[in-house]
């Protein structure tokens, strides 16, 4: 009976561009997941970004809000486009996505950058500097310059304008990202390197303090600490080098970026960001892709993963998390491809019947 | 007679780590080139960075800035060491150079990063990625949030501490870095990209918007924007793409980096630090390295590679500069390699020798 199912509710955000399509896989398979664990999913679909801001006149409606808020997990598809690009601040589709991690205080955001070795191929970099890449980015996603006050513009007394932002951390916030980290790298492979400029800003300075105090609570992981420019070259160098890097906001950005760009994986890597109290947010790191939007050719791998990540991360669902890694990599092991990661010799084919082969797969080989 | 020569000051400025022995090739080069071409060099070193702290106890002694300002030009090793790594901000060697640069008002730091062919499988990208790549990173260098105020430190009432940062960017300043690199673009291949994140931060929306009023004087040159966490992105999976890249500091810190590991050529890149009156810096873009300091294993290709952008950036001696960036590829053409560039076939050499292999050519070859 329905009664006796584990059952959830999760916010749909699909967003703009492709975000519609790929969180329309995505559902699905989470659906027939659930239907082979006994787990009943109650999506309630919510605007978000530009679709928001064309319906509503704001890009994070309240009421999208205050349901993400009530929900067991929200799934979000991408957000933005050309559209929206001139934008005052207020009314970018990017400002409700920020929005939307502060009211929810999604803190810690992990983006694992591994590189599926049936694509290893895509990557820009030699196939033995990225055979074996896995590591993830823990940014810290709630503070610094993101967020920090005072911001704006001003204009002086001989009328030359300014445009400022302020980078801050305090100690509590650095704690809490820390430790997350901390944990992470444990049950990883027992490395974590933080990321800052202590050579020049006084927030990285405070940043490495604090890394180093919370560090005595887990001797059994290996710290090391890189400036944010020598992170970006190693990056490139020698990638397995990394298992766990734990970085502030908008160093985050930039070098989770890099790092997935580096797998050549980029169009299949998904996103997680949790608060310590509270549902967190599941996203592929890919953007909105507005040239491709409704033609069918997205590649909804990131967002079906992002889905896993939910199982496993927001829910604790961790068998039904291992159904769908297990049945992606099936269906690339089948040879199917989407247009972003196709190469000679494999099948291409459309977003949905992605969607459908990594269904098709269930019944039988799990 | 010596008084019929060109005749000009050059502050010398070793610092730490392989620094010194890296200049002291590049001084000879400089000499032996004056001496073909007529112009005579008086140098004058001077202490910056860890050998300042230690003989001075500040990383930048007044004396060292006041020669600094009244030279024609200024040749920089590389400055920083573990020794001095746990030193307060005020008594770190960066410090020293952040003070250096300020004080020179060198706003606009210009960092090639070409691929040199000989040194192409150096890379760890793909060689028909790599093959070709030239670009120039022109950085914003004296102002953002490397400099911006309030800077600091701050208890709150419940003993909570916080270390904070100033991103902040006037119009002016903007306006100069814009239309030095409008210039250099339009002496290359004519296209500008411009890195921000105008997306989330005031600092870039201002940046933009400036960006785009003063193309309009840059009719010729083809300009686009591109979002910081996307030009990492892009530097890897393209990075034939870009000819010319402007962007403010941290950013260009971060990404200059990135973009010379990809060409490889690390060991290779020089770069110069401009003002709009008075002695540019000119510098190799690698770091002080103390692990292989006085060992003569050091690789002072970059560094004679700035000294040919001093004659060309900061003299005007453009025959004189080409002297050297034609004896720097020969000397790679006939196989001498230092550590960290040797392949298996060439000739592992030291830095005085590379500087001799250089020198050795000036009067047959050119
Ligand atoms: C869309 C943008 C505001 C966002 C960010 O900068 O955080 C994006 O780049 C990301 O990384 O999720
Ligand atoms: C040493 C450091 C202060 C400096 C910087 O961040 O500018 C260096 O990384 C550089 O790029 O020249």
């Amino acid at each position: 009976s329905p009664t006796s199912k584990r059952s959830y509710s999760i916010t749909l955000l699909p967003g703009d561009g492709i975000g519609p399509e790929v969180t329309t896989v995505a559902k699905n398979v989470l659906d027939f997941t659930g239907s082979l664990e006994g787990i009943k999913f109650n999506f309630r679909e919510m605007l978000l970004g530009g679709a928001a801001l064309d319906e509503t006149g704001v890009p994070l409606p309240d009421e999208t809000l205050s349901v993400a808020k009530q929900s067991d997990a929200i799934l979000l598809g991408a957000i933005g486009g050309y559209k929206w690009d001139k934008n005052e601040k207020r009314l970018k589709p990017e400002t409700g996505l920020l929005q939307l991690r502060e009211g929810l205080k999604v803190y810690a955001n992990l983006r694992p950058a591994i590189v599926f070795p049936q694509l290893m191929d895509a990557s820009t970099l030699k196939r033995e500097i990225v055979d074996g890449v896995d590591l993830v980015v823990v940014r810290e996603l709630t503070g610094g310059i993101y967020f920090g006050k005072p911001r704006g513009f001003s204009t002086d007394e001989n009328g030359e304008e300014s445009g400022f932002n302020t980078e801050i951390y305090t100690t509590h916030q650095i704690d809490c990202i820390t430790r997350f980290a901390f944990e992470i790298a444990q049950k990883r492979r027992g490395k974590l390197c933080s990321v800052d400029k202590a050579n020049v800003l006084e927030a990285s300075m405070l940043w490495r303090r604090r890394v180093l105090a919370i560090a005595e609570e887990y001797p059994d992981v290996e710290l090391s600490h890189m400036y944010v420019d020598n992170a970006s070259m190693q990056l490139v160098r020698y990638p397995k080098q990394f298992d766990t890097i734990v970085t502030n906001n908008i160093f985050g950005d930039i070098l989770s970026d890099e790092a997935a760009m580096i797998t050549g994986s980029i169009g299949m890597l998904p996103s997680a960001s949790l608060a310590d109290l509270g549902p967190g947010i599941f996203e592929p790191i890919h953007g909105s892709a507005p040239d491709i939007a409704g033609q069918d050719k997205a590649n909804p791998f990131a967002t079906v993963l992002s889905a896993a990540m939910l199982l496993k991360y927001g829910l604790g669902e961790e068998k039904a998390a291992e159904r769908i890694d297990y049945a992606v990599l099936d269906t690339l092991n089948r040879g199917f491809r989407t247009a972003d990661i196709y190469s000679a010799g494999t099948k291409l084919v459309g977003c949905k019947q992605i969607g459908e082969e990594i269904m098709g797969l269930f019944g039988s080989a799990v």
